[in-house]
């Protein structure tokens, strides 16, 4: 877990992932010479912050989030959100102005919710600030901030190790409002004729969906998938017998919104362990649903 | 209205169109030899579930969007909204899982407002419920669940016995969030140069447009068309003498939604009958609306 | 002033935005022999009611929406809004339907909100009402309905007239859901390789924000520029002494916002005087920001 731990620990605030970007791209230079196929690296001011891995003839993509919900410095040290963070006072705040670092700690107004930071100094306007991370590791689970979607990032990066054909998307702004899936889905789909999908991210622990009963398969969220392609990826977990979870909920999205009102026919399929203490500093996933995870991408990258 | 009662009875709740998609596509098959024109079909994996037909050389397109709204099963017999259907304690819903065919009935809690449903036994996580389809004819009114938008249907299939020129597509997804227009858009601009689209589909009764008075000519809804597009229409409905009614909202949508904000310069004017009863069971139109529409669709596809 | 004063005169509201194009179209054509570059005009049905000017070898696109906000008659006197203006019984609007020029009252019930007009006769349905114009200047100020976006087509325009290289694009339906934006957007990536954006837009007084301060460079509003662009920006506007301010908002958007989701990798940046009065007939804007809007423009047309 060394390499999750450290992504949890480099901030990439949706907009600004560009430090994330940039060890990706060196983790891929430095560990590709031991997988089983080399892939073709798309990055780039054409592709913004966002990298594609293409590996042999890619059938489906994998689409992992780069980006980190946080905050971001207003005025009169008033915070405003970047994405959905949970707010509570005391929480732990890291990040880096003209001044230097930052350390300082979130406000929450009783009253009114309205959120600031207190620190001896102010900060400058636009700085973005992160919580801190605080990586946890036992036995069986794994708690820091940013689980999602740094483990999505982690399962994307695990599976390239043996992918022989397929494409691995690290995408930007997902959790907030989106802006790179448009142009990525686009990119593979008119050059590579890649339609089907797979969302590399984390769901949310729930009456239905358990820790330590398997990744979570979501038959729907606030959007719903095509069902054939839903059926399809089920069947093939079930035959490779790889623990597994159905999810079914009226809300939440991911990467997957652009790729449904995106201009090419994609099928899509969110496949993610469950957390619990989402959007917190305290992010925790139980080990078993992140070895399962891995091990339903690779049977999916191969079989569908 | 043998066509219309036998495609009311087909459930395509959003993200599983693929039976009534089949049915259109026999129809087409087995009717268009009797047709003006023999259209080219377009359809398969590269549309999804979509169906566009493609008659001489079209200047206009018509959508038709062949998904009904419903329910998901979730967890503990809670049930999740399947776009916005009403919901009210007694409807009987219908639906098949791995142990067979169900008719169940919808309960709301009167507290919370909370969905589940009343069965002798569980049924499926991720089970798909609509509405029980009980069509009620006279001589003046068609009633059922899911007229919106099987009479949407029902008009472009009739609007293809005589139709020369023109584009006639079915999408998915409408009544939840859209996500096919994107790409019928983009492949009829990009093929056929064609940007000028009706959107065949059901309307709202309201104190400003009445049943019996003609079908419906949208002014605006939530989103607002290019005012000379509407104009040609109106004009064009007028000097032909086909009674209408023009309807002003500040709310609802339609496919057009994707087509006002995707990437090609789409006209568009939603057109369609008025219904009573929107989104329940017992949606019901005059059957003089539905005369005007398929009409006022006629001469539209030959002067537009 | 004139050229504000003439345009702001102009009735444009979303959807209805032909006759600005119109004299924006006149304008360029009798004033564009005393540019320092002519520029290319593209124009037409296949821009519905848009315009790109194209000067040199662009890098970067200026966006300045035509419409303005405003409300559309519906039935029994009721009025539905054009965007978000702001209503206030007595408010001074304006139109013309089949019956001839309109001069009526806004009426705001006090107990629903409900919004309706105050006329001597009906007016025909579907009528577009705009902001009777009150165009007041001081020594220090403009004041008016419609500075936004009047003052975004003023600035692009006298932008124009010094332009050696760049693109100046005029949208449609920004103030009610976009819809122009995608496709001009595609049209400069694919054909000239522009993937540069700034929005030449109005934006608020705030508390961090003041009048006479220099135009605004926005960090963020309801979305997030790519945070390297963004400082790009920053440091030619430091550089070139231009005064300025740095907004950080949580909410409200502009044209960025199909940019940010088309299907291109665009870098935008929102940079605009600050108005107080939003979206009232009585928006008031400091002629200093005016003169800073100006400036950084041409800096940054020429830098970036």
């Amino acid at each position: 877990m060394e390499l999750l731990r450290t992504i949890c620990q480099i901030p990439a605030p949706s907009g600004h992932e560009a430090p994330l970007t940039e060890f990706v791209l060196r983790y891929v230079e430095e560990h590709q010479a031991g997988w089983t196929t080399q892939p073709t690296i798309l990055a780039g001011e054409e592709f913004q912050d966002c990298i594609i891995l293409i590996f042999g003839a890619p059938r489906t993509a994998v689409f992992a989030h780069l980006d980190n919900i946080g905050f971001t410095v207003r005025y009169n040290r008033q915070l405003v959100r970047i994405g959905g963070p949970v707010a509570e006072t005391g929480y732990r705040l890291v990040g880096r102005d003209s001044q230097g670092n930052i350390e300082c700690t979130l406000v929450v107004d009783e009253q009114t919710g309205a959120l600031s930071y207190d620190f001896h100094r102010d900060i400058d306007r636009g700085t973005e600030l992160t919580f801190y991370c605080d990586f946890r590791e036992t036995d069986t689970t794994v708690q820091s901030c940013y689980l999602d979607n740094r483990l999505g990032v982690w399962n994307a990066l695990r599976l390239c190790e043996t992918l022989e054909h397929g494409a691995v998307v690290f995408s930007c702004w997902e959790e907030h409002g989106g802006g790179s899936v448009a142009y990525l889905a686009k990119h593979l789909y008119e050059t590579y004729g890649v339609r089907q999908a797979l969302i590399s991210d984390i769901t949310w622990v729930t009456e239905g969906v358990r820790p330590g009963k398997g990744v979570a398969i979501s038959l729907r969220d606030s959007l719903i998938p095509r069902r054939s392609y839903v059926e399809r990826i089920r069947r093939i977990a079930e035959a490779a017998g790889v623990p597994h979870q159905l999810e079914v909920e009226g809300s939440g999205g991911s990467d997957a919104k652009e790729l449904q009102h995106g201009a090419q026919p994609w099928d899509w399929c969110f496949i993610g362990a469950p957390e619990d203490n989402v959007h917190s500093p305290d992010e925790i996933v139980d080990k078993r649903d992140i070895t399962s995870m891995l091990a339903l991408y690779q049977v999916l990258l191969r079989e569908l």
